[in-house]
This record gives structure tokens, sequence and C-alpha cells, in this order.
């Protein structure tokens, strides 16, 4: 295709928007999908078609369109997805995968439109018991046990979503503290301890003797980190007390929301939700809030220090996002998840000589490993992966998992966690890629699992290697074709507390004074997940960035939100003539982008820190800070989890698409009002972004204020 | 009413069934209930008429009336739910409040059925990401993350309800533990260690040294129960492996099935439920069995072990059972729930001259306290309590909470855990009654609550009692109009390994002996709860236990079971007379009857020692034994956690009604046959019980043939 026939495919999606064009993804009714073996079909023929798809044009005119996109209105289903999915690789993919039929994320979402259940929708069904499922209306009130509207809705979203989340979280962190363990008793295991200071700095913040010898100290603080999440929840945390802000521990501790063991909570909180046992919604809220805070200090703030002392703390640099870092003759392996823990041993591993040189005796260029979803965006910012020979970059966001494997080109797909898609085992077997979980606990159907042994490691990355090399070898006997999206985005990566703080000149203070001055009003994070919902798919996340960097917010992002930011250039430096006046000038002066990629949504633990050190220079409670915290297409359950930590913090949170709380009035008082009479923060529900902007605008207006700023 | 009237009420009862007459509960209709504030305005009016009901006949005429009626195909609609109620005082109460247009669990049933969903019911409804809700139909056969409908269905039934019971059961023996833990180190309490021998027998089990005192062994025996339920999920569990079978030990070894510390691996267990995470069917379910042997080991058998030391272990006694024990002149106090912790203090203090000489000062007869549901059972049967002189008798199901409480009888009723309806501050407010939670774990709407302090038991069990003469005081004070329906069961009780033991002259072989010479056929467990679901509330439990020991099988009943074989009449020896010539002859031997009572729910964990003594003095696997579990009117999610235990034990488990699995076809071959392959239990779904009593029969048999036993 010509590059004006690409440009001339560019007009086409913006005039679908508007609904004058139905050729492609355009006006899906469920009549489309009313085979049921629609999508067993297509994935029995081995064959698919890359050349009847509109390709996308360079970078610079993507980011031109994208640009123009987000303007018109584009939340109707006139067009959908392709007016909501602003990624050109993925649009590209999308085209290949639907026009063969394969069932895939965004059709998924317009199949269930019609059946989608408004019970559901507003919290109002319970099938917790045998006598049930219970509905709740106007004219039946309440459920056969006797549950009213309010405890049906508070109930289901702490057992639904925020025990769920919270436990993800803290396992995740448990897991790293094994490894971090198993690096100081094994180094047969290739691991390494390569931020020895940051232990030093939190073992002592611990309470361990930090002169330990740093083997000794690795297997202590791993020790002290999983005592403390396997403590009984009638013991106050020691992670809390160590590491939380001083007058968040006093306010928490008044409220009766200062957690014990993380585990244990969560069983607290499990047990709570029987059937016929609690029966008061806003203690249901209020143990989402002491989860809160058990999810941030012994979840995310915790995965983050262990994740970062084995793989080196984030360093600022300039790489390369999206599906065109894949390469025809290379072994290409992208590892997905959230925890790359054995990923960043295989990646060592692919770094050296004789395993480049095993890919070469294959016939490859050489092996690479990429990060997909949170995984990409921990590697990708991290000084110990992102340095690494091997360390071929970051693929995308999770919509765009089964689309990046119908590129044919990945030779093994590795995963620890989630987001990883229940119908990869189909696209695995249509498009020859090795698929393998390297944790019990993600199994997918029919899929090779190893076990988790932190000691092992190293052999464990020897086998993905040569499953990898394996891979490629069998792609290129099968003579399978392969198409990839040529596209990648430059972007500035690896901020963090100290990342930023080096590049301040070892202090926050001249950010403190850039906000004391007005030149950045205050700090937005945009965090969490992207959707396939109607309207959002990124354009969304996209939409309020750009909103806010214009009205001189500095925007922090963590999770699919940084691929967002990404691949539509708002991580460029360049991105800085987008930004009004005030943040341009710092931007310029420093050489960022408005947009701080902080990584992973898990990397909201480093967030809080850096929110939580700017508090302590100023001496006020994190309350007081001209901050707002968004998940502007927030998916899942440790995304409601992090929200409750947020409130903890006394935060504002917004979030969309609206929460299934809605059918209760005294859920959503709670939550949007009430929290933050108490000191903590509240939530805040917004769909359109225009109106979004304007809210975080008010509030970090008023915390100014409060702060006696201009 | 006369007594001819009152026969003739119930000759009414049994012609609503046939359906010819409906002036009573029968055809009720959703129009019944359109008006949302109905309930509310039943509630506002402090008045309730006692008088227009139908009142019972003697317990011999009812018990009489109870097996005329089952013989009746009472399985419609017609009359419901005065055609499933067996129970002669919820049957006069159900009058009371239903003619009051107060809300009620049989009503809210009725006002449920016509908008329950179908999706729901099958396991085919998806709420926890906000890319949903998402239902799963032959036409769209994928939620929009991709799920599948066995991994939705196998998901669903983990995290609403395995993961839930299994915290449940665990937390209450944490919370014994603590108990017991503070009955060693403060006297203060009023705690007492009532069963040392016990303590000293698991101690030593679990290999600490028996023959410290036995306030020290106290401490270190609950200690290491907390350590054990706190430990890390990959660290083998210290409790499975002292008190399980050995062979069992082996396959779940072999299977991946030995567990770890409970609340580690239910958060394990949660994590996995992540969206887009594991999506392998079979994995939820195996983990399922997982957590039902840590639902056993950590939860179930130990809360027993450590109740009985606290309590005294059971003693087989003769006692009485109903709303009949209500008195008018007395301080009326009812104790709900499943951990009778801080209760089984205040009967301690309730029964010394100076709280019944506080009660005589306050105008009363004396004081006294009754047990419900589990909470009941345990009393009833705990050597310690049901000795008391203040110990008032078993109350009632689960389902007859808000009826006990419309008799306006109670002074105080105080709880601790499920099964505790939500409406009861509606009805306390009514009736006067005062409410208290007595652990935080359980608050109630605008209800007080005490901490959860073993330490100050004994402080608190005064505050209670204070709390409950003060109730009476007010009842007197206001002339409060009180109903009492004058209905009493006689029963044995007080089975369990140790008493069934003893009753057999300190051996199992007499009882081995006889179902070796096929006098006794074999064992069914009839355990759990009861449902106000069609065609059941109590009258498949009733029916199928009736049709089992007909057939020279010996029931053991634990749950709300237990009160059915209660106020039928099952746990009178009398009814040795309704067994089978073989049973019979061996019931009248020993004076007892062929439902032998266990007590609660929870005392499954006594059950499954009781199986294991036999299964050791027989030198076979569990699953070898002629023994059935079932679960006739299952209806929350300790039960799915308890009928995971038995798969995992490699029994037989009948439930009833269907459980929400049935969307997906892997997922049913999975649990009722799969399993069993594996050298598991399996799970058999039946509603008829003429059909479920042949079921356990061909098992029992079959069992038998393999044992080598005619």
């Amino acid at each position: 295709m010509s590059n004006k026939g690409v440009k001339e495919s560019y007009k086409k999606s913006a005039e679908r928007m508007r609904g004058d064009n139905k050729t492609l993804g355009s006006q899906l009714t469920p009549e489309d999908f009313n085979d049921p073996n629609i999508n067993q079909k297509a994935f029995e023929s081995k064959q698919v078609n890359y050349d009847n798809i509109e390709k996308s044009p360079n970078m610079e005119e993507v980011h031109k369109w994208q640009r123009e996109h987000i303007k018109k209105d584009d939340q109707s289903k006139d067009g959908y997805p392709l007016n909501v999915i602003l990624d050109p690789a993925m649009r590209e993919m999308y085209q290949v995968v639907h026009n063969s039929d394969m069932t895939n994320v965004f059709d998924r979402f317009s199949q269930q439109q019609p059946i989608q259940c408004k019970f559901c929708v507003e919290g109002l069904s319970c099938q917790l018991c045998a006598n049930g499922p219970c509905r709740i209306t106007p004219k039946v009130p309440r459920g056969v046990c006797g549950v009213d509207a309010h405890t049906m809705v508070a109930r289901n979203f702490m057992y639904r979503h925020v025990t769920i989340g919270t436990a993800a979280n803290i396992f995740h962190a448990h897991q790293a503290a094994r490894t971090l363990k198993a690096a100081g008793q094994h180094p047969e295991s290739g691991l390494k301890i390569r931020d020895p200071e940051k232990l030093r700095k939190f073992a002592d913040m611990a309470g361990l003797d930090a002169n330990k010898p740093i083997d000794t100290l690795a297997v202590e603080f791993a020790d002290w980190v999983m005592n403390d999440i396997h403590s009984p929840y009638h013991i106050p945390s020691k992670t809390v007390e160590a590491f939380a802000p001083t007058k968040r521990k006093e306010l928490w501790k008044r409220l009766g929301l200062f957690p014990g063991g993380g585990y244990s909570e969560v069983s607290y909180a499990q047990t709570s939700c029987m059937t016929n046992f609690r029966s008061d919604p806003v203690e249901f809220l209020l143990n989402s809030v002491r989860l809160g805070v058990a999810n941030e200090y012994q979840g995310l703030f915790m995965l983050d220090i262990l994740q970062e002392i084995l793989m080196g703390t984030q360093e600022i640099q300039k790489k390369k996002q999206n599906m065109g870092l894949l390469k025809e003759n290379m072994v290409n392996i992208v590892t997905n998840g959230h925890m790359p823990l054995v990923a960043h041993v295989a990646l060592d591993l692919a770094s050296t000589d004789e395993w480049q040189q095993k890919a070469k005796d294959a016939g490859a260029n050489g092996i690479q490993i990429l990060g997909h979803v949170c995984e990409g965006q921990q590697m990708i910012n991290y000084s110990g992966t992102h340095n690494q020979v091997a360390y071929g970059g970051q693929e995308g966001e999770w919509l765009s998992e089964e689309y990046l494997l119908a590129t044919g080109a990945v030779d093994l797909f590795m995963f620890d966690y989630n987001c990883t898609v229940p119908t990869l085992p189909l696209y695995a077997d249509k498009f020859g890629t090795k698929l393998v979980s390297t944790h019990p606990v993600i199994k997918l159907q029919g899929t090779e699992t190893l076990d988790f042994v932190p000691e092992r490691m190293k052999e464990q990355a020897e086998k993905l290697l040569n499953m990898a090399i394996e891979g490629f070898k069998e792609r290129k006997a099968s003579g399978r074709e392969v198409y990839i999206p040529p596209h990648t985005s430059d972007c500035m990566v690896g901020f963090s507390t100290e990342s930023v703080k080096k590049a301040l000149g070892g202090s926050f203070k001249p950010l403190i004074d850039q906000i004391a001055n007005g030149n950045i009003r205050g700090i937005a994070t945009i965090v969490g997940c992207t959707t396939a919902r109607y309207g959002q798919g990124g354009s969304n996340i996209f939409k309020i960035a750009k909103g806010l960097i214009e009205n001189n917010i500095l925007v922090l992002s963590g999770g699919c939100t940084s691929a967002v930011m990404e691949y539509t250039g708002l991580t460029d430096p360049k991105a800085a003539d987008e930004a009004g006046e005030g943040l341009k000038a710092v931007c310029k002066q420093l050489g960022i982008p408005p947009v701080l990629t902080y990584g992973a949504c898990v990397d909201i633990g480093k967030m809080t820190q850096t929110a939580k050190e700017i508090a302590d220079a100023l001496d006020v409670d994190t309350n007081k800070l001209p901050l707002v915290i968004g998940a502007p297409e927030y998916l899942e359950q440790k995304a409601v989890a992090d929200a409750c930590t947020a409130v903890a913090l006394g935060w504002l949170v917004h979030v969309a698409p609206v929460p299934s709380i809605t059918g209760s009035d005294v859920v959503v008082k709670t939550l949007t009002e009430t929290t933050e009479k108490l000191g903590l923060g509240k939530v805040v529900v917004e769909m359109d972004a225009e109106k979004t902007i304007e809210i975080y605008k008010d509030h970090i207006e008023k915390k100014r204020k409060e702060l006696g700023l201009n």
C-alpha cells in the first residue's frame, strides 16, 4: 500500500468515527457472531491473510492522526472498535484477526453488549448462596436472606474486587521476596542483588542490622517481609509501621484501618462476606480501605522495592515501544505479566555470547526478549534489564495480546501473572507460538507450566531459551508467513522516586519550587488498565493526559496507561511542546517529557513513595498535596484495590468506567463523600474526558489554595 | 384454639400441599410484594397479633403429621411455605410474621423466584472486571476477556464459594486458638481448660512436649495452630501432616493437593481468580480440593479440638429442643452463630447464684441462655455447657431466626458468626430484643459490636448479662405481649468420636462388627444447612434420613440438619422403632436413636475423625469405607468448602439443591467423575429424596462389596 493509501486509510478511520463509513468493524451486531463455532473454525485453518488490511502511516503522521482523532466525538458505537484503537500496530492487526473471523477482545466486547445484565452492572445481583441467585429491584428490595441493596452492593464490591486485588498484589510481593531470598542463598540461581544500597536502606528502615553482608541481609529482609505478610490480622503490620507516612498511620489507627498481615486480612474480609454474616455496608467499605493499606505496604510498595533490588532501580533513558520491535529473523521471546523474576534471569542469559551464538546456530540473527503489558513496562525501566544486549523493548498493552500473537513472529510467549488472556492457547496453536507459564498460579488450558523455584531460575531460563530457539526453527521450517506492523514509538522511560530526584539534582526541592511558583500546578497519576469499552480503548487516557499537560499538570503513568502514553508520543521529550507554558518550560529545561512513565500498574507503589517524599519535604500529610489519582480505563481487581490504597492515603481517585456500585446510594455516597470527611480520600466517577480534566484541575487548585499557593 | 382446631389446622396444611386450599401462604405471587415499603411499614408499628394463627398440636401428633406429610408430594409451589416447614414452632411463628406483612425468609424466597437469573443459576455470568458483566450463551461462547464457559463456571465456583468457606472455617479455628491461648495465660478471663487430656493428646501428636504444665501447653499448642494457619502456602501444613490419614497424605502429595498455611492458600486461590489470570477449569477444581484439605485440618477438625478443650468434649445426654424452651418470666438470652467463645463464659457466669439472683432482683424467675443454629448444637453437646444451671437448650435452625425474635420473648440476641440474617435489626427493634455482636468480623446495621478480646471475656460476659437483664426489665415495663409456641422435642445428643467410642465400651470394634455382620449396612452423614427452596425447608433432610435408617444405614447429623432431626423426633431413642431390623436392634441394645447428632455443621471435623479411626481400625484408606456424605439442603460457602473436604477424603458427596455449575459439562464431569478416578471422592447432585436414598444405598453396598462384606 502506498503512503497515500495509508493516509487515506487513516482518513477513512476518522470518517468512520462520524458514522459515514461502515465497512470495517463498524456496526457489529450480535448476529455477526451467531455461529458458536465460528471462532473454533477460524482456528482450525492454519492460514491467515495479511494482505487485505489498511496499513498505518509513519509514526509522525500516526501521532498527528491520534491528536485529530480525539478532538472528535469518538465515543459512539459507530465505527467500533477502530474508532477507539489508537495504537497503529493494533489497528492493523485487529483487521487481520477480525477479517479471519478469529475471536478477539474487541469483537467479543461487541458480542456481549446485547446480553449484558443491568442488575450486575449496578451490583444488585448476588450469587453467593443456594437460596439465590437474587436480584434487587424497587419492588423486591431484599434478597432471600434479607440482604438489602446497600449490603449486597458493598459486599460484591469487596469480595469480587478488593480481596482478589489485594491478595494478588501481596502474593506478587511474596514471590519477589522468595526470589530475593534465593538471590542471597543461591548464587547458582543466576539471581543478582543489583541495588545493594536500596536493600541496605530499606532493611535499615525495617529495623534490621544493615551492616551485615549483603547476601545475609537479603535473606533477613526477605524473611522480614514474608513474616509480615503472613502475620495474623490482629498484629499491626511491621511494613506499614516502617514505611507509611506518620500522620496517615495515626489516622488509620484511629479509624481501625491499620492492618495486620495481609493474607490474614484477606481471609478476615472473605469470612465476613459469607451469607448471613456481616450486613453493614459501610463496614465493607472501610474494610476495603484497610485492605488498601495492606495492598500498598505489603503489596505494591514492597514488590517494587524487592524487584528493584533484584533488577536495578529505574534509570532514565530513551527507548522504543511497539510491535515493530519484533524482528522476523530473530528468535523473538515475549514475556508477559507483572513478575519478571525468571524472565530477567532469562534476559541475563540471552545476553551472553553463548546464547546469541546458539540462536545464530539455529539460523537466526540472534535472540531477543521483549516485554508485554506491565512486565514490559518494568523491563523497559529497570537499569538491570533495559541495558542488556538481548533486551528487545516494550510490546504493548493487554488489549493487543491476541493481535501480537497474530503477527506470527513470536517464537515463545512466556507469562507469569495477569494480564494473560484465556484465548492465547488458540492463537499460539494457530500461529506456532510456544506458550509457557512460569508460575503454577497461572495455568492456561493445555499449556506447559514451570514450577516457581527461584533457586533454579537459571536452569529454568535455559529451558525457556531452548524452547524459543526450537520455536524459531519450527517457524522457519514451516515457512509460516509473518507480518510485523512496522511501528515503534520513541519514548523516555525509567522514572521513579530515585531517578526523578537524581535528575533534579538530589532533592525534590526543584520540583516543589516549580509547583510552588505555579509553573507546575500539580501532579496527576494516570494509572491502570485500558478497556475495550466504547469510547475508551486508550483514547480516554490519551485525551485526559493531553488535557492535563496543556493545563500545566505533570502526569505520571503506570500500567497499560504507560503503553498508551508511549504509542501516542506523550513520553517523548518532544511532547513538551504540547504542554502549557509553565510545564513546557520545566520539561524543556530538564529535557524530559510532560508524561513521566513510572512503568507498570504495580509501580503505583513507587508513585506513592514519590508523593510521600514530597509530602515529607513539605511537612504535610499526604492528603494535602495538589495531586489526583486517575484510572480512566480501569479494568480489574488490582486496580480496585489500588483505588482503595489511594483513598487510604487521602487522595482523590477518578475512575472510569462506572464501577458496579450504582445500585446503592449509601455505597456511592460513602465512597464519594463520607470517606473524605474522615480524612481519607474519595472516589469520583466521570466518563467524559473534558469534565474529568476539570475535576482534576479543580481539585489541584483547591489543594494549592489550602497550601497557600496561588 | 382447641386441640380439635389444632388438628384441623394440620389437616388443612396437608390439604394445602395438594393445592386445594389456597388461603394462607399459598400461591404467593410477586404482585403480593409490589410495595417496596411494605416491610418497612410493618416494622414501624410496634403491634403484632398473635391470636389469628393456626396452632400446632402436641409433639406426638406433630411427629405423626410430619411423617404423613413427607409421604406426599410436597415439592410443588402450592401451599408454599407451609408445605415445606416441618418445625411446629416455625409453622406458627411464620403465620404471625406473614400476617403482619413483615419481611421474612420464606416470603422473600417467593418474591425472588420470578426475577431469578438463569445465567447465574448455571454459573454462566461473570462480574469480575469492568469490561463486563459478561454472560455466556451458545451463540456468544466467550466473555470479553476470552473466558469460556468452563473457566467461568469453575472460577465462579472457587471464588464465590470455596475460598470464602475455607477462609471462614480457618478463621474460626484461629479465633478458637486465640481463646485457648488466653485460657492458658489469663485465668482472669473466665476461660477454663475443661479437657486437659484432649489437649495433651493432640499436643503430643503435634510433636510438642505434652508433659508441660497444662497452661503452658495450651499456649504452645495454640501458637502451633496459629503458626500453621499463617504459614506460606509453599510450606507443607504441619496440622495436615500431624492429623490426616497417612494414605490420603501420600495421595495429596502426588496430586499437588497437600496444602500449606490456610490463609496463604486462600490468597493464592484468590489471586488466580483475577481477570486474565488462570484459565484452566480443572485447575480451579483441584485447587478447590486442596483448599478442602486446609479447610479440614486447619479449620473444622482443629476448631472442634480447640472448642472441646475449652468447653468439654461431647457427652451423651437427653436434652430438649425448640422455641418452647423460652420462658416468659425468665431473662431469655439466645446466642447465635458458631463460636460460643464468649457465650460459654457468659453461661458459666449466668449459672452462678450471684447472677441468678440479679435476674430475680429484676423480677425474673432467673436467667437462661439458649443456643440457636450451630452455636446451639454445640452447646447442647458439650459437657461443659449443657450441664450448666443456666443452660436453656437448643432453639432451632437458621431459617427460624426471624420467627424466633417475633415471639417477643428474647431479651438479648448475641451472635458471633454466621448464620445471622441481615433483617434482625428490624425484628430486634420491633420486638424489643437487644442485639449485640461479639466479634467485629460480623457487624449488622446500627447494632452494637464488642471487640474480640479473649483475655477480657469475663468482663464482656458480665456486660452481656447486664444487657439481657436490662432487656427483661424493659420488656416487662413496656407490657409487651409475648407468644411462645409451646413445642419442645426430646432428643439424645452429645455424640462424637470419643463419646461414641465410650458408649461402645472403649473401641469402635462393636460398631465395626455390626457393619461387618450387616446389621448396619453403612453410615451416612447428613450435614449442613436447611434452605427455603421449594421442596426443601427441612423436608428433604427428614425424608432422606428416614429412608436411610429404614434401610439400616446409621445417620450422623451436623448443622441445621441436626435441628431437623431433633424437631422431627429422629434423635429420640424411640425413633429406633422406625429403623430397619438390623439397625433397630443395635439402637435398642445401646439405647440410642438411629440418628446421632454430632452437633454443628463445623462438627463435620469430628465426623471425619470418627471415620478416620474406623478406617484405621480396619487398616484401609478412608475412601474404602461404606460411607456417604450428604448435604441435602446446603446453603452457603462453608458447606461448599466442606464438600471439597469430603472429596479430598475420597467420599461420595451428595448435594442438593443443584449448585451453579451446570453451565459447564467439563466442570460437572470433573466433579462427578474424574475426581473419583484420581482416588478422590466425587459429587452427586440429586433433588429427589427417593432417588437420593437409592444412591446412598448403592454406594454403600458397592463399598461393602469392595471390602468383602455381604
